[in-house]
Parts: C-alpha cells; sequence; structure tokens
C-alpha cells in the first residue's frame, strides 16, 4: 500500500497525522473504495459517505477500549482501512478476504458483526452500562447510526434507555444523509430533512461559524442561555425532549468541525447525540449523482462510468413482473416495503399504482403489524422482504396476521445461502420459524414459472396468511413436471421398482434430478418430487414415501426445523416408518463466500448428494449405532 | 343486569344516556369490574383506569365502524362491557366464558386479539391506509395506548408512518398513568411524568380551564397562535417534531372533557394525539395505594381488603431465590427485565443489587441487544421474560448475542399452557424456534431442584448463551434420577426387557413417569429419561434409544419444531431408525382455559400418553398407511 494509507497500520497513526495531511487521506481511502469495489462490489455509497466522520472517530477515541459500533456494519470500510486492513481490500468479500461487515476475527477493533439494523445504540448502552458498572471511568462506548436506522423501533427503545442514565458514557453519532437505501420515510425523516431543504440550516451554518467560531454548541436543555439557537432548528427538541445531549448539525465532510463536536461530546460524560450531515456516494460522481440508492450497495461495476455489470435476469424480476400484472388485475392489491423498494423489485408496482405502496421505513416489525390493519381493512397486502429480516417481524406474523387468520402474502427474497454478505444475510431460518405460524401456507418455487404460479395461487389465498420465497441471483431454468401427486409436483418417476424418494424443495428440486441420475448410475432408482406448498405438506406425500425404502429431503435452509423435519412428521404420524434422511445448511453461521460456492461447501450439489444418499442406503444394510440399555 | 349497565346492549346505548348518568354508569362498571376480578382475577388496575375514556370513546366514535384497538388488549374491559357484554363478567376468563383480552368470536366490536404491546398504531395505521385507498371516508382508526407501550419500538414505528400521512383518518388516545406493569422506565417516561410532579402541570389545567373554558387546544406545529401554552408544556414537542396533532393533557377521568377531546381529534381528519391523563385502579382502594403495580393482574382476591389469595409457592420463587444467591457469589451478575420486575421475580435481586438491575421498559429488542453489550463489556447479564414475549427479540437472540457467542442467560417464564390469559400469551413457541439459534443451549428443568441447578450450570457457561424455561404455577415437587446416561437423567429403568423410552422434557418427566405406571400395567415396559439440556441433546440418547421398539417423546411446547423433532433427527443422523412419536402442544391458537384443563384437553396428562402410546405400539404391529406409488 502506497502513499499515508502504507503507514497507516492503526488509529494510532491516524492520530499521528497533521490536520494538513487529512484531506489526501480521504482522498486515498475513497481512491481505495471506489476501486474495490468496482471490482467486488459493496457498499460503496455509505462509506464514501463517512469517510471525515471515520477519520475524526479515531483520532478523538481511543479504539477498542472506546468501542465503535457501526449501525449498519456495512458502513465500516473505512474503520476497516484506519484500523489496518486497508491491504484486506484486494479481495473484498471474497472466499478467505475482508468480510463486508466488522468481523471479530479480523481486528480487535470490531466489537460486534452486525449487519440487521437498528442494533448499535443498544449495544452502546450495555457496553457503556458495563464500563460504569465495572468503574472504567475512562472508557466511552460509541455508536454511529444513519437516520435510516434510526426509524427501527430498536434505536427508540434504546434511545429511551440511554436518555434515562444521565452519566452514562454514551455518543451516539447521528449519519444523516436523508437516505437509508431509499430515501428516508416518515416523520423522523421529514423533521430531519427540514434542516436539509430549509434556508434555517444554511443561516444555521453562518450563524455557529459567525458566534462561535468552529466550536460545536452543548446544547442543553435545562439551560435557557441557549434557547435561541434552540428555537432556530427543531431536531434536538426530540432528543432533548427524551433527555439527550445534542451536538450539531455538524458538516460531516469537515473533519475538524467533527473533531471538535466530537471532543466535546467525549468530554460531557453522559449521553449525547452528535448529529452530522453528510452526503451519501461523496467524492465519485456517478454514485453522488445516482438517483435510486446513490450506489449504496451496487455490483461489481465501470470505474469510469459507474455502469453495473448486467447481471441477467434475476428472480427479483420475475417476482417484480408479475406483481405488476397482478396489480392490474386486482384493486385490493397492496404492496409494502421496509425501506427496500428497489432491491425487493416493488419499484415497478410503485410505478404503475403509486397509491398502492407503502415504504414503512427500516421497520419490519410495523411492515406486517400495519399489514394485518390493511388487511383487517378489505385489502390485500404484499410485503416484500428479504428472508433474513423476516426474523425481525416474527412475532408480529404470528400473532397479529396469522391468529386473525388474515390475507397477507409475505414474499422472501435472498432466502437460502446468499454468500457475500456473510453470516447474517443467509436467509436460512425461515422455513424453520415459519413451521410453527398456525395456518401459514408457504410456497417454495423452484423456476421463475413456479414463482408466477405460486405468487398467484397465494394472493389467491383469503384465510390466512402465505409465504413465498425465493433465492438471490440468476431465476432458475424451467422444470417441467411429468405428474402431480395431489398438489405436489413428480419431477421424475424411475423405470425400475423405486428405492429413494427425492423431496426437492424450490430450487433443490434441480439439484434432486441431477442427483437421480448420478444415482441411477449406482443402480438405485430415485422418484423426485417437488412439494411446492411446504407447508401444509400434501398428505399424499405419506403413502408415496411407504413404497420407497428411503426418503431424501433437500432443502436450502438450516437443517434443523426445516422442511425435512416437517416431512419426517407427517410420515410418523401417519405411521409410516420408512427411514427418512434430511440434507440442508449446517445450522451454523456460514463465513461469507459466492453462493455457488458455499452450496458445494455444504454439499448441496447432485454430486454430494448422490454420494452421501449412495452412503446412507449402504449404512442402512450394515449395523448402525450400538445398542446402550440405561 | 340490573342498573344503568341492564339497558346498555351496545355503543348506541351509552350515547343516548344524558351526562347526568354517565358517573352512574362508570360506577355500576367499576363495581363490576372489582367483583369479578376478586372471583377470577383479571387485569383490575388498567381497567378501572379507562372507564371514563372508554364511554367517551363510544359516545364519540361508531364502533365498529370506527374500529377501536386497545393496547394491550387488557384494557378492553370497559369496552366489553359497553358493547353488550357485561354479562359475560360472571365467568371472566373461564372456559367457554368471556376472554381476558378482545375477541373476534365474542364481538364485531374487537377488531383485533391483541395481548402483546406496542401493536395498536400499527394496526391503526393500516386500517386507516385502507379506509383512504378505499374512499371510506367517514371512517376513522382509534388506536389507546399506555405510556408503558409507548417505550415499545414497534409504537415509534408506527407514530413516524403515521406522521407521514397528513390526511391519515387516525386518533391515538395515549393512556398516560405513568407506569405499566412498574413505574414507566426511560426518558419518555421522565418526559411524560414532568407534567405529574412538576407544578406546571397544575398550572397547565388551571389555564386551559380559565383561559378555553373545557374545550381542549389543538395545537399546530406551524402555527405560531399557540406557542406560548406549547412552551408551558414539554411532550407535544416530541409529537409534534414528528408531525403529529397533538391534544392535551386531558383528565382522563373527566368524561365530558375526554368527550370534547375526541371530538375534536375526530374532526380533524388526520393523525392526532389525545393524551389522557389516568390513574390505573381508579376508585378501589386497595387498587390506588397498590404500590408495586396497583392491581395491574391480580388473581383472585378478598373484595373488602383487597388480599390476594395465597398462590403457594410457584417456579419464579425458585429462580427468584436462587438468582440472589447466585448475585452474592458473583459480582459480574447482572439482570434485564422488559417492564416486569415483579412477576418475573426480579425484584429480589433488585432489592439486593439496584446497581446490578436494568428495566428497560416494555422493549424485548434492546432487551436482548443491551444484554449482548453488557455481554461483550464483561458481565453475565440474565434476561428475564414471559416465554411469548421472547418471540419479541428472536433476531437479537440470534444475531446479536448467539453470533457473537456472548453468554447472556434468558429465563423464559410462563414457558407452555399458560390458559386463563389465552391464545397469545401460551409459551409454546420457544422450543421450537430457538432450535434453530447456532450455538444456544437449552435447559428445562423439571422440578424446583433442578432449576436450582440448572440455573447455575446455565450461569457458568461462558462460551455462548444460554435459555432455562420453565411454567406457570406451582413449582414440581422434586423427583430424584436413578442414574445418569450422560448429561441425562434416568428416572426410570424397567425390570423388564424395555419396550418404549419415553423423553420426557422438563415437568413432562412427571407425566412420562405416570405413563410409564399404566404402560406397565398393559405389559409394556418403558425407560423415562429426562434431558435437562435439550438443547444440545446428548448424543447418547441414539445408543439408548436402539434398544427400544419405539421413542416417545413429551413436551409442553408446540409439537412442531420442538425436542420431538430434535430427537427425531439425532436419531437420523446416527442412523438409528426406531420409530419415534413426538407428543406436544397441537400446532394451533388454544382458547383460554385453566392449564390443567388445557393439559388435559390436547392430551398431555399420563392416562391419555399411556393410550396413545398403547395404540401407537398397537398400530406399529398393523399395516401403516396403504403404500402408494407415484
Amino acid at each position: 500500500m502506497s502513499g499515508l494509507l502504507g503507514s497507516i497500520a492503526g488509529p494510532h497513526d491516524v492520530k499521528r497525522l497533521t490536520a494538513e495531511e487529512l484531506p489526501r487521506l480521504a482522498g486515498e481511502i475513497r481512491d481505495l473504495l471506489v476501486d474495490s469495489c468496482a471490482r467486488f462490489g459493496g457498499h460503496l455509497g455509505p462509506n464514501l459517505g463517512v469517510v471525515e466522520l471515520t477519520i475524526a472517530l479515531h483520532r478523538v477515541f481511543d479504539s477498542p477500549r472506546d468501542p465503535i459500533v457501526w449501525d449498519t456494519g456495512h458502513q465500516s470500510y473505512v474503520h476497516k482501512v484506519l484500523t489496518g486492513r486497508a491491504g484486506g481490500f484486494a479481495a473484498l468479500k471474497q472466499e478467505g478476504g475482508l468480510s463486508g461487515y466488522p468481523s471479530q476475527a479480523e481486528s480487535e477493533h470490531d466489537f460486534v458483526e452486525n449487519s440487521h439494523a437498528s442494533t448499535a445504540l443498544s449495544y452502546a448502552d450495555g457496553l457503556a452500562k458495563a464500563f460504569k458498572l465495572r468503574g472504567e471511568r475512562d472508557r466511552t462506548a460509541v455508536a454511529v447510526i444513519g437516520d435510516g436506522a434510526l426509524t427501527g423501533g430498536m434505536a427508540w427503545e434504546a434511545l429511551n434507555n440511554i436518555a434515562a442514565v444521565k452519566d452514562l458514557p454514551v455518543v451516539i453519532v447521528v449519519n444523516d444523509n436523508g437516505r437509508s437505501y431509499s430515501p428516508t420515510i416518515g416523520g423522523l425523516a421529514s423533521h430531519l430533512s427540514s434542516l436539509r431543504v430549509n434556508r434555517r440550516y444554511e443561516d444555521f451554518l453562518g450563524y455557529v461559524k459567525d458566534k462561535i467560531g468552529n466550536v460545536p454548541v452543548l446544547y442543553d436543555a435545562l439551560h435557557g442561555m441557549k434557547k435561541g439557537v434552540k428555537d432556530v432548528l427543531a431536531p434536538q427538541a426530540m432528543f432533548e425532549d427524551l433527555g439527550l445531549k445534542y451536538v450539531g448539525p455538524i458538516d460531516g465532510h469537515d473533519e475538524q468541525a467533527m473533531e471538535a463536536a466530537l471532543r466535546k461530546a467525549r468530554g460531557f460524560r453522559g449521553p449525547v447525540i452528535v448529529h452530522a450531515l453528510t452526503q451519501k456516494g461523496r467524492g465519485y460522481s456517478p454514485a453522488e449523482n445516482h438517483d435510486e440508492d446513490q450506489f449504496h450497495s451496487p455490483g461489481a461495476f465501470d470505474r469510469a462510468t459507474g455502469a453495473e455489470k448486467p447481471k441477467g435476469r434475476i428472480w427479483t424480476n420475475v417476482f417484480s413482473e408479475e406483481l405488476v400484472r397482478l396489480g392490474k388485475e386486482r384493486e385490493d392489491l397492496v404492496a409494502i416495503t421496509a425501506a427496500m423498494l428497489h432491491p425487493t423489485g416493488l419499484n415497478a408496482f410503485a410505478e404503475h399504482f403509486p397509491e398502492r405502496i407503502y415504504d414503512v421505513g427500516i421497520a419490519e416489525q410495523h411492515a406486517l403489524t400495519s399489514a394485518a390493519g390493511l388487511a383487517l381493512g378489505g385489502l390485500h397486502p404484499v410485503v416484500a422482504v428479504y428472508a433474513t429480516f423476516l426474523n425481525r417481524a416474527f412475532d408480529q406474523l404470528l400473532m397479529d396476521v396469522a391468529l386473525h387468520r388474515l390475507p397477507v402474502t409475505v414474499v422472501l427474497d435472498r432466502a437460502g445461502v446468499t454468500g457475500d454478505d456473510g453470516a447474517s444475510h443467509n436467509g436460512m431460518w425461515d422455513l424453520s420459524i415459519l413451521q410453527v405460524v398456525p395456518g401459514l401456507r408457504i410456497a417454495v418455487p423452484r423456476d421463475g414459472d413456479r414463482l408466477t404460479e405460486l405468487l398467484r395461487e397465494a394472493v389467491e389465498v383469503t384465510d390466512g396468511p402465505t409465504v413465498l420465497r425465493f433465492p438471490k441471483g440468476p431465476v432458475a431454468e424451467p422444470v417441467e413436471a411429468v405428474g402431480k401427486l395431489g398438489e405436489m409436483d413428480v419431477l421424475l418417476t424411475p423405470a425400475a421398482e423405486p428405492d429413494v424418494l427425492l423431496v426437492g424443495v424450490g430450487p433443490m428440486a434441480q439439484v434432486c434430478l441431477d442427483a437421480a441420475r448420478l444415482l441411477d448410475a449406482q443402480g438405485i432408482a430415485a422418484t423426485v418430487v417437488d412439494p411446492r406448498w411446504v407447508k401444509p405438506l400434501d398428505e399424499a406425500l405419506a403413502p408415496a414415501a411407504a413404497v420407497h425404502k428411503l426418503v431424501a429431503v433437500v432443502e436450502d435452509n438450516g437443517r434443523v426445523g426445516g422442511v425435512g423435519d416437517a416431512v419426517a412428521r407427517l410420515l410418523r404420524d401417519a405411521d409410516v416408518d420408512v427411514p427418512v434422511r434430511t440434507f440442508g445448511i449446517p445450522q451454523e453461521f456460514l463465513d461469507h463466500a459466492k453462493r455457488a460456492a458455499i452450496l458445494g461447501r455444504v454439499g448441496l450439489t447432485g454430486q454430494d448428494l448422490a454420494r452421501r444418499i449412495t452412503e446412507a442406503v449402504a449404512r442402512r444394510t450394515s449395523s448402525a449405532a450400538e445398542p446402550v440399555r440405561p
């Protein structure tokens, strides 16, 4: 690593630089970020916005004694650079390379590996309470949270708690760029953005510079002196009503002003908000000018033009187009996104039916319960979220939607192994935890044609919720059924007497077909079925299983509690004691790598399955575990 | 029903009464509530606080065209009385009688059957958006939410969304009694309570009455005129910063003032907050004077004195005492409650270690992630919640605690069938959804001695989270082990060659022992084991199972995805294909009744189990489902 970056082994080196060197450092960092994101994709926009802010943090605070928690972790690239990991950007998000999120294994400066939004304030609350209780009086917990993440209820829960302890050493940096993925939504956002569109903001910056120089104001709700300033601007009122100190707004790209604000905040030894105004995509014009999401997280792109490499047709496209068709047919269809209008493909629906789309902010809980309200009001809501984020709204789906048997369709994109984004983005939980929800139906399409077909079936259900889940990436080629078995598609029936029944969930049906061909060469005759609806499972599965010697269930989901367990239970309940073997993702947090590489590693390929099933058949003929009488 | 109550068949009858008759109506309602709660127990305190408020709502709004959503549903007793269900209080919360929560089956006036807090604003948001989209211009969605429920993040997510739509017909009544179960916690609470302790509140009420009579003020942030009044008081600032209109504060026990405020709010045709100050337990002195929780939800009590019938020693007591002992031994133990200090038994710990207890408000998400922060800071947090409420923090337990392998102990009280409180209070989900959490360990004590033993083991774990779950009610008598099998307790080994292995989870171990005796009489020899730790299961279970002809797993949890499925998976993975049968709660929402009655109904008694296992053994010898080749 050449330039100033070559001299940065950790925060102490950042502290050693002169103020004059910092713009050069910022420039080098931006160059590195644009370069590596152009090659590998990554969260470019958010990180370009926090370059100066992060430099200032590492000059003022003493990481890791002062832990810095990023909300979300995808804005930690600059932090990674400044904590000695610039070299790692040569393999950003690649297997064995630098994670796209904080990583405890990478650095002692990464306290938490967070990617789900709105958690940082809670971590900071806990950390600071521990410092206080243990008498570690020199430590401060720092949380950096975007205005988008502030729309999440958890952040409010944390603010409410942090504000209640007057001497809690927490510094909250609000990174206010006016957008998360999309422009931030809601009352809070318009409140914050009033600063940006309002001339009073310019007036205020002038006021501060004229009257107080570059030293920011530490407001105090109990102190009348600054009342005049306070009344010029609104935002601190909300925070101060909660009992929080407020410093700002600060120009987040003015490193010296940020440093001054942070030093002030650090010295206070109580909960303080530092409100920084930043620009997403700052310093890279294709990002700055990108209206949709300011290069929130592009795939690989051309550095000169910003043009992303074409992705081909992905599952999301199929959903997006079909939902528009359905919207034309049915006026009662409405759609909900939690700040992910474009990534979920709902933008097309929004363009056609602007009155029928609701972006609720990063607020999955509210998304589900307001969907319940819409359904109670006579509409059919389609809630589109990433599979991993539905975990945030499990209770709401269960108690608010399912308990009332309401017709709400939840569409889970990025289900199963997603890969690059690491452990917390894999959608490997939904097929397990959703099994417990009474009355919920779950469909898993194996290809694009099935996606359109099952989406239509889902929105026609009137007596309870439905879930439709599909993976990240290129949509699978159509696989036609050769027969039906109840609601299930039969994809292969062997010529010979069947040995093994392969149940392939969604895209794993194709993997089962691959395995069946290899098994056939071993003299093992396999039937392949795709259940289409995996909850409830078609009871026709039991008598079908009974003519086989082994049932194998294959799913792109954690193997604990998923469709495999459900098939085994269905057979047990029908007194069909054919041995069952279940194949899925090992129940562990997976390191980042490409989806295909992970599927290979965990044995979810045709070849691996064929081998494992052959072994299982062979073991059936030998003895199992040595019996031991208790 | 005599008196005015005898004439109330629905809201139209409430509207017909003269203003002079209303205090008498309120008195009759209080009398009915105290009387029925004294007999059956119930949410007395909250309902005594909303008598006038509810009368005013039904006189101003047109339920059910204007849906009224209660947050939580436990404050809907008065609403039930006014919608023609006074007679039902003769069997409050009894099997076949009136539910303690809203119930769609009971009345068209009950839109949602909610008991988990902070959801009402989201329902109202969805309902109002549906009214708007469908052109139903005369309808208003009304949400009544306590100041306690406002500490839940979901409520903030909803406020943020509601505020963003200027013509959304939503009226939010904030029922501010300064406490949920315990005094409300946090910045919001001290903000609201500043009104109560501050002389300015009295000044303000006087000001309003002097200047404007009893007509409440409709504040408008964009309207400077009321600025002077606004500055006297703080609370509207927070709401107005979000863009919400604010009416209040109103004396919630002044029915006429409430009516006037609600009419004003209704006429506005946009989102409005009506801030009502009420007194929990109002009008029944033992409740008003009850410091702990103002009779939030007592069991049966003596009407004259308010003395509750003694409950005997419950599971909660054992946990409460043991945690104090552990707290004395270990300075790093801290405890967290989500507004349930007394119900979870953490009050004893709080008394001994006031520096080491954190009440976070009704904020389970924050509870778990701040616990993660405390653990990162070197402490061992014990988070005590009702089992059903952990669903709110599933993602936080998974991503924030387990992903970081943090030593946090979660104690789930009221696990399994709880009974009286209906579908949403049964803790029948945890043993299923928690199975998917990597690295999490789960202990289920069968009796009080095991609770103390397993709690000690749990807090000694340093490399990941632990969960301990126990039911509601009297603690089970000790059942001593006759042997060990790995970490499992063997409770019974038959003299004869064993036929059936009974795996009893927690208190179901005793039920298995009961069943084993009955099976013995049928000539079926049963082994009984209690796994103690049900995740991970001891692998010694596989060879033990292999010497039996059938394995039966019994758990007080939904039968989908629970320990039964886990045992079956463990055996499959070990190539032990002994038939397994799993017994638990049917995967459906259960109507309210006594715990014992429900356990009987769902077949979780020794007698039922013995019968079902005998049948399963018999069926094994005859043919299973007719095989059908696909």
